[in-house]
């Protein structure tokens, strides 16, 4: 009964229809989520042999380096895959604001009541 | 140039052509990523209405309790959005093993050179 992609030592990644995983940057010194991203399997194989975190833009459908405009890259420290291989936990260091917005993390906002509150 | 959804204070998911958004679940108090899922509106509507996490399952086509069968409930602390709104984190307390495979958390194996390693 047991899935060799569950329990197996290979990285079997299960892309989905449009070849991507879904990827999430936490901070590993703080423990915060920074990001949510997607990866194709070039994405993730710059991410491995690289040790920055690269994703697939969708909706520029290419390649993206993290911080390739900003200079705010994050550093990997750790990647851990989920046990059916559609997700990636990157621990990261980053370089700078994850955010587009220059917010530390992308989750900025808290859902009280139905609305969104800063912080 | 501001950009309402990412600014404003109006939940506003920007659901994928699915219908859904990627869900994040965090140890609430030891950080940890427990799992990744994806979530519909009603699955975001029951989360926030009950405070324990539900989920879309895409295999099963239906909504889906977390622990509903194991009692392995995810009670939600904490809900937040990113930027443009199409992932969801929630920082959670746990009823017990977040994996279906008994593992605290889905994400139990690294990635080194390229193969898994547990722990």
């Amino acid at each position: 009964m047991a899935d060799p992609r569950e329990t197996g030592p290979a990285l079997d990644p299960k892309w989905d229809a449009q070849g991507l995983i879904t990827g999430v940057a936490t901070d590993a010194d703080s423990g915060a989520l920074l990001m949510v991203a997607h990866l194709n399997a070039e994405a993730l194989a710059l991410t491995l042999s690289t040790g920055e975190a690269h994703f697939w833009s969708r909706s520029r459908q290419r390649i993206w380096k993290k911080g390739e405009t900003s200079g705010h890259v994050l550093r990997v420290v750790e990647a851990r895959i989920d046990c059916d291989q559609d997700a990636l936990w990157l621990r990261v260091r980053p370089a700078g604001p994850a955010c587009h917005t220059g917010a530390p993390s992308c989750f900025y906002r808290r859902i009280e009541n139905g609305a969104l509150v800063a912080g």
